[in-house]
C-alpha cells in the first residue's frame, strides 16, 4: 500500500468530518437548494456524462465484463433524466434533521425530549451502477450526513462525471462541496484504508455481497448497516383465500427473480396443500419456475424434484422455488426461525389469531400478511427512497431510508434547575 | 482456554436463544407477574443473599480490594429491599414489546407500519455491584430479551444467589429460567468465550472502563452499546442570569464527583467571566474542588493552576475542574466539538437564538439549556431506568432504557395485495 494512498484517504476522511458539521446545521430550504441545482447539473451534463460513460462501457467490454453488468453500467438520456427526478423527489421528502419529539416536563421541572439529528459521515461501498452515486449522495445530503463514495471500479467515470455535477450543485448553494466526496481511483487497497477511518466515519453501508460485508466486519471497526441474504418465505395457511394465495406466491416469486425480496421458500399448511399447491405449480412451471419439493410436496407435484436440506438455506435470486409441506403454522414459523435471513416473512390467512400471532412473533425486519413480500422496498414503504435494507437488529431495520440515517439525541430544556 | 468452558458458553448461548424466542412473544401479563415474583424472592431470600455477599466480602478483605469496592459490594437489607423495589418499578413500566406505530396506508393498498420487538439475547459484563444483576435482568426480561450476565468477580456469589431468586421467580410463572443466565466462573478467559458468541448473542453491554470497551471491540464482531467517557462541559453565554450559572455550574460539578455525567470542564464567555469567575471560583474553592485554568482564567482566578492540554480531554470523575474562558458560543461550541466525548453539554443562557442554535449544532448524546449535566440519567429522563448510557451514534444514544433494549421491524397488512 504506498503511503500516498493511505494519506489521500485520511484527507478525505478529514475532510467529511468538517464537511459533516456544516451539513448537519445547514437549514432544510439550503439542502433542497443544492439537490434542485444538483438535479440541474446531472441533466444540463447529459453529453459529459454519456461521453465518460462510454470510456467505462469501452473498458467493460474490453474486460469482457457481462452482458447484465454492462446493461447496469449504461447511462442513456432517459437513465439520466430519471436519476435527476430521482434527486428531486429526495428534495420533495421532508427534512428529518432536527425534528423534536416527545418534549415532555418531568417531575424536575425540566422538559426531556428527543431531537433527530445526522449520524455524521456515511461511507458507501456499491456496485457498478452509476445511478447509485446520485442516489446515495442525495439521501445522505438530505439527512444532513457527509458521505464518501465507493464505487464499483467499472463506473469510475461515470462516477466522477456525477460526482462532479454534486459538488457544483452543492458549492452553488455555498454549502460544502466536500459533503460528497468520491474515491479517485479503482484501487482496491481504497478500500482497506477506508475501512480504517474509524475516526471519521461513523457508518458504512455496503450495497455489495456477503463477501463485502464480511470482510468490512473483519478488517473494520466501524459500525455497518448490513445487508445480508434475503431468504424470503410465504406461509399459505389452512385458512386461507385460496385465490389470494395463489396471487400473492406468483407475484412474490416470479414478479422479479434477482431482487432480495422474492420469495425463496414456500410453505404449505398440510392440510391444504392438496388443494393449492397442484394449480399454483401449474402456474409456476408454465412461468418457468423449477420447484424443488419436499417428499410430501413431491407426491402431491410430481414435476417437483427433492430439495435437499441447502435449499432451505439457499437464495436463488433465480425462477428456482423451493417448496415444504408443513403441519401447521407453528411448524411453518420454526422453519422461519430456522432457515429465514430475518428480511421478509408473510402469512396467506383469513385467521385473526394466527395472523397477529405471525405478526408478532417471526422475528424478520418486515412481516406481513396477506401481502407479497415484493413490497419489502423503501419505495413501496413510503420511506421516499432507500439507501439499502437492512437485516441487522440494532439501529435500522428493514428498508433504510432518510430516517435511518439519523439517530436522536436528548434535548433538555430548564430555566435554572438543578439535581437534588 | 479449556474445551469445557468453550461448550458451557456454547451451550448458554444457545440456551439463551432458545428462551429468547419465549420470552420475545411473552404477554406482558406474564412478565410482570415474574418481575413481582423475582422482587419477592429476593426479599424472602435476604438471609441467604447476606450470607452468600458476606463470603465475597471476606474473599474481597483477603484479596485487599479498595474499601470504596467493598463499599459497593455489600449487601445490606436496605439494599436487597431497594433492589426488589427497583424490580417492582420494572413491573409498573409500560411495555415496549409489540407496540405498532406509524400504521399507515399506503397508495398500494397496503397498510404499513413498524413495530417494536426485543433485540433477542443481550450479553451484559458490569462491575461488581450485585444490585446490577437484579437491574439488568429487570430490564432486560421487561424487554423480551433473553441475557447472559457477567459479573464482577469480586461479586460471584452475591451474583449467582441473586440470579437464583430471578431464575426462580420466571419459573414460578412459567417462563424459562434461562432468560436470565450468569456466567458460573470467574475465570477471566470466560469473557472471551463470551465475545466470540456472534451468532447467540445480538448485543453487548459493557459497563466497565474504557479497556473493556475497547477489548471487546478488537475481539468481538458482537455490536456494543458503548459507553465511553463522560467529559461534560458547561458554557457560560454572555447572555446569562448570573444565579442561575452559579448554580448549575456548582451542581453539575459538587453534586456527585464519581460520576459521567459530571462537569468536567468550564467554558465562559469573555464578556462575562470577570463578573461570573470570581464568586463561582470561591464557591468550588470552598467545595474543595481543585480549579486548572486557561491564562485568561488565572488572570481572573489567580488561585487556579494552569491547565495543560491534556486537561481539556481529561474526564477527572473527580472534584477537579478545568477552565476556559472563549471568546463567544461558536468557541465554545469548537472546544466542545474538539474535546468533548459526546456526552452531555449544558449552555446557560437567556438568549433564545443562542439557545436554539446549541441545542441543533451540539452534536451529543444530551443537550442541554439552563440545566445542570447531572440530569443525564434514564431515571431523570422518565425512562423508568437505565442499563447504561450510549456514547454511540448509532441505535440507542444517551441513557439506555427499556427502548433501548429494543429495534423495531416493518409490519404490513394487506389482503391479498400484490406488487405491480
Amino acid at each position: 500500500m504506498p503511503d500516498s494512498m493511505k494519506s489521500t484517504l485520511r484527507t478525505m476522511g478529514e475532510n467529511a468530518r468538517t464537511a459533516a458539521r456544516l451539513i448537519g446545521r445547514a437549514e432544510t430550504g439550503a439542502k433542497n437548494q443544492a439537490l434542485l441545482a444538483i438535479a440541474a447539473a446531472l441533466e444540463a451534463s447529459a453529453s459529459i456524462l454519456i461521453s465518460e460513460n462510454q470510456r467505462d462501457l469501452e473498458a467493460g467490454r474490453q474486460n469482457h465484463i457481462d452482458s447484465a453488468m454492462l446493461e447496469r453500467l449504461e447511462l442513456t438520456l432517459a437513465r439520466i433524466n430519471a436519476m435527476a427526478d430521482g434527486v428531486r423527489q429526495v428534495a420533495a421528502l421532508p427534512d428529518p434533521v432536527g425534528e423534536i419529539t416527545h418534549l415532555t416536563y418531568r417531575p424536575s421541572g425540566i422538559q426531556v425530549g428527543k431531537m433527530r439529528v445526522p449520524l455524521g459521515v456515511v461511507g458507501i461501498i456499491y456496485e457498478s451502477r452509476p445511478n447509485v452515486t446520485a442516489d446515495a449522495a442525495a439521501l445522505c445530503l438530505k439527512s444532513g450526513n457527509a458521505c464518501i463514495l465507493r464505487g464499483g471500479s467499472e463506473s469510475i467515470h461515470s462516477n466522477q462525471a456525477i460526482a462532479d455535477c454534486i459538488r457544483f450543485g452543492l458549492k452553488s448553494v455555498g454549502l460544502p462541496a466536500d459533503a460528497v466526496q468520491l474515491i479517485p481511483t479503482t484501487d482496491r487497497a481504497a478500500v482497506g484504508e477506508l475501512l480504517q477511518l474509524d475516526n471519521f466515519i461513523d457508518v458504512i453501508v455496503p450495497r455489495g455481497g456477503k463477501g463485502l460485508i464480511e470482510r468490512i466486519m473483519a478488517e473494520s471497526r466501524i459500525p455497518v448497516i448490513k445487508h445480508l441474504d434475503g431468504i424470503c418465505h410465504v406461509y399459505i395457511d389452512d385458512h386461507c383465500d385460496l385465490e389470494k394465495a395463489q396471487r400473492i406466491a406468483i407475484n412474490a416469486k416470479t414478479q422479479r427473480y434477482g431482487v432480495c425480496n422474492a420469495m425463496e421458500t414456500l410453505l404449505v399448511a398440510r392440510r391444504i396443500a392438496p388443494i393449492v399447491l397442484p394449480e399454483l405449480a401449474k402456474q409456476l412451471i408454465e412461468k418457468g419456475v423449477e420447484l424443488r419439493g419436499c417428499p410430501k410436496t413431491r407426491e402431491i407435484v410430481p414435476e417437483a424434484s427433492a430439495a435437499t436440506q441447502e435449499d432451505w438455506d439457499t437464495e436463488y435470486l433465480a425462477p428456482i422455488l423451493s417448496v415444504r409441506v408443513v403441519a401447521d403454522m407453528d411448524e411453518a414459523m420454526d422453519h422461519i426461525h430456522q432457515h429465514s435471513s430475518g428480511h421478509t416473512e408473510s402469512i396467506v390467512t383469513e385467521d385473526y389469531s394466527r395472523a397477529r400471532r405471525f405478526l408478532r412473533e417471526v422475528d424478520s425486519s418486515s412481516v406481513m400478511v396477506n401481502a407479497s413480500t415484493r413490497f419489502a422496498d423503501g419505495f413501496e414503504y413510503g420511506l421516499g427512497a432507500e439507501i439499502g435494507i437492512s437485516t441487522d437488529k440494532l439501529h435500522a431495520r428493514g428498508p433504510v431510508g432518510l430516517e435511518g440515517l439519523t439517530s436522536q439525541k436528548f434535548v433538555v430544556l430548564g430555566d435554572g434547575h438543578i439535581r437534588s
